[in-house]
C-alpha cells in the first residue's frame, strides 16, 4: 500500500532504528497506537529486511504502514557533523526528508539528539528570525503544566538563543497550553538579579529592555519548576537536559520508595491493596514514559524527539504527541504566533500530556 | 556562659540571620538539636537585641548558646565582591571568623551562597592544590547514597576545577561513605564520549590521561543519578544546583501526588490509614529537609551551607550534618586523603544522612 499524506490521514515518518531499544520498541509502540487510531499511517525507515521480518509480529501496524528502506543507522556516538556527512542514507535522515517532501506530516526519532538536530535543521530549515531550534516539551507541575526548553539541542547558548527560546516558548504555551499571557521565566540558581551565570543575567536584561511582547517574570530555581509558578521555563540545552532527566530519575526513585513502603509490613501491603487503583493512577502520573516526546520548535516542519532509552510505552506516547502536533498543525500556528498573526489562544492542554487517565 | 571549643564539646558558629526564615528557623532548629545533644554549643551571630529577645522562647538553646553581636546581615541579592567589602561586621563573616580563630569547630549558614563562598575562602583559605572550594553533599539513590558536587559555589568552571572536584569528591566518598574505590563520574547529557560540553569532554580526557588515582567511570546522565551507578558525581555549580533543586522539587511533587492519591476515594483513604506508618517513613525518606546541609569542601575549616528556604526541620538536619562533620574532623581527613596519607576507609554513611528513621 502506498501511503500518502492527506488531510484525512496523519502520516508519521518513524526513524525505526533510532533509540536503545529500536526497532522493537518503535514498532511495538506504533502497533499499539495504530490499534487505537485508524487515521494514522506510518512510514517506517530502516533496514527493510529487519523491519519486514519484525513486522510479521505486528499485524495492525502491517495494515497502516509502509517500510522505506534505509541502509544506514546514525550511531549514538556520532558527532552531528559526521552524521550529516555520512548519514545521507540513514533512517533518521530519510525520515526527515519525508517531511521535507510532504510525504509525511511529521517525523519522530529516538536516535542521536545532536544528529537529529543538525539533520532536521538542514532538512526543514528554521523559521525566520530563529537561529537555532530548541527541544521543547510540556512538563507536569503541582498546578498546571509548563513548557520547558531547551532540553538538549544546544549545549552552549548565547544571549540571543535564550531570548529566542523565550519567544518560541511563549508562542508554544499560547498555542498548545492555551495560556493567554504565559509567565516566562529563565532557569537560574537564585531568584535575585545578581545571581547566576553572565549569559542568563544578560538574557534577562535583554528581555526586560528589548521591548519584547513577553510576560517575563524573572528567574526560577530548580525546586520551583514543579511548583507551577511559570508557564514557560527557558534554559540552555545542557542544563535543561540535566533538569528534565534528573526529574525523571527522581520520579522513578519515588516510585521505587512507594513500592518498598507497601512491601514493608503486612498492614502496609493490605493498605496498598485497598488503594491499588489510586496508586496505579498516581504511578502513571509520575511515569516519565507518559511524558515522552518533545518537539524541535523553530523548524518549518514537525520533528519530535523521543528519549533514547524509552520502551514501547514511551514510544507510543511520543507517537501520540507527534500525531497530535501534526493534527493540530502546530508549526503553522507557532509561526503565525511568532509573526504576530495572533491566531492563538485556542490551545488544549490534553494535546501533549497523557497523565490523567 | 563563655563557650569554648574543646575536644569534649562541639561548638558550632551559626549565622543566625542567614536564610529566608531566619532567625526563627535557625534558633528553632538549634533548640531542637540541643535537646538531643548535650555535647553541642552554639555561637549565635546576629543582632543581639533580636536574638536575645527570641531566645526567651528557646529554653534549651539558652543553656547551650552564646549570642555574639553582629550588626549587619549579608543581603541575599548582594554580589560576593560587595559582600566581602561591606560585610565585615555581618553575622556570616563573624561566624566564619569564629572558625578561623578556633572559637568554633564549624560554621553553618543559610545565607547568600556566593557571599558565603567568598568569605569562607578568604577566612579559611583553600587546601593546597585546590583553586576553588565546591559545595558537596550526600544524595540519596535507589541503591547506596552518592556524593554530588559542585552544588552552586562555582557558576562557571574550567577543566582544572572539574578535575579538582573529582579528586575532592573521591576523598569525600572514601572518608564519609567509606567507599574504597569510589566510582567517579562527570554529569553530562549523553553517555558517549562525543556528547556534552567542551569543558566536560576536556575534563574527562584530562582525568583519563593525567595519571590521577581515581576510578573514573565516564559520564552519567540526569536520570541515572538516582540509579546509584556512581559514588561521586561531578559537575559545575550551575548545573549541580539545578539538578539538586530539581530533584528536591520533584520529590515534593511526588509527595503531593501521593497525598492526592490517598484522598481520591474512600477506599484509597482507608488503604492510606492501614499503610500510614509506612507512608510516613517514605515521606521522610523523600523529604529534602532531611537531606539539608552541604559542606564547602576544599577549605581549611568546616563551613556548611543550608538551603535558604529551609524551615526548622531542615535547619536541624543541617546542624546535625555540621555537628557530625566537626565531630569526625572531616577536613583533616580529606586533607590527609588528598595528600595520600591514606587514613581513609573508615567512613560511615550515617554521618550525613538521616533518612532511615
Amino acid at each position: 500500500m502506498a501511503i500518502e499524506a492527506t488531510d484525512k490521514v496523519i502520516v508519521i515518518a518513524l526513524d525505526a532504528m533510532g533509540g536503545d531499544r529500536a526497532p522493537d520498541a518503535v514498532l511495538g509502540g506504533a502497533n499499539a497506537f495504530a490499534k487505537k487510531h485508524s487515521d494514522v499511517n506510518f512510514l517506517l525507515f530502516g533496514d527493510e529486511n529487519i523491519l519486514n521480518d519484525k513486522l510479521s509480529h505486528y499485524t495492525q501496524l502491517q495494515n497502516q504502514s509502509q517500510v522505506c528502506h534505509a541502509p544506514d543507522v546514525v550511531d549514538d556516538a556520532e558527532k552531528p557533523s559526521a552524521a550529516l556527512r555520512k548519514g545521507r542514507h540513514s533512517s533518521m535522515r530519510l525520515a526527515i526528508d519525508a517531511v521535507r517532501s510532504k510525504r509525511a506530516h511529521a517525523v519522530l526519532s529516538g536516535g542521536n539528539t545532536g544528529a537529529l538536530m543538525a539533520m532536521a535543521k538542514l532538512g526543514l530549515s528554521t523559521i525566520p528570525g530563529i537561529d537555532r531550534p530548541a527541544i521543547c516539551s510540556v512538563f507536569p507541575t503541582m498546578k498546571k503544566s509548563c513548557v520547558l526548553l531547551d532540553l538538549g539541542a544546544n549545549v552552549d547558548c548565547n544571549v540571543d538563543n535564550l531570548v529566542q527560546f523565550c519567544i518560541m516558548g511563549d508562542a508554544f504555551a499560547k498555542v498548545i497550553l492555551g495560556r493567554e499571557t504565559p509567565r516566562v521565566r529563565l532557569l537560574n540558581i537564585g531568584s535575585e538579579d545578581t545571581k547566576g551565570s553572565e549569559i542568563v543575567k544578560a538574557a534577562a536584561q535583554e528581555i526586560r529592555d528589548g521591548g519584547y511582547d513577553i510576560n517575563f517574570c524573572g528567574y526560577i530555581e530548580g525546586n520551583e519548576i514543579a511548583q507551577g509558578i511559570a508557564d514557560v521555563i527557558v534554559t540552555d540545552g545542557f542544563t535543561g537536559n540535566v533538569a528534565l532527566k534528573t526529574a525523571e530519575g527522581t520520579a522513578n526513585m519515588c516510585g521505587h520508595y512507594i513500592k518498598q513502603a507497601f512491601k514493608s509490613s503486612p498492614l502496609a501491603f493490605l493498605g496498598g491493596m485497598f488503594a491499588k487503583r489510586a496508586i496505579k493512577k498516581m504511578f502513571k502520573r509520575m511515569d516519565p514514559r507518559y511524558h515522552n516526546g518533545a518537539l524541535f520548535v523553530g523548524l518549518n516542519g514537525i520533528a519530535v524527539k523521543s528519549h533514547g532509552y524509552m520502551d514501547e510505552i514511551g514510544l507510543q506516547n511520543a507517537i501520540k504527541v507527534t500525531y497530535n502536533l501534526a493534527k493540530y498543525d502546530i508549526n503553522k500556528k507557532i509561526s503565525s504566533e511568532l509573526m504576530h498573526d495572533d491566531e492563538s489562544g485556542s490551545g488544549n492542554e490534553d494535546i501533549l500530556l497523557d497523565t490523567t487517565g
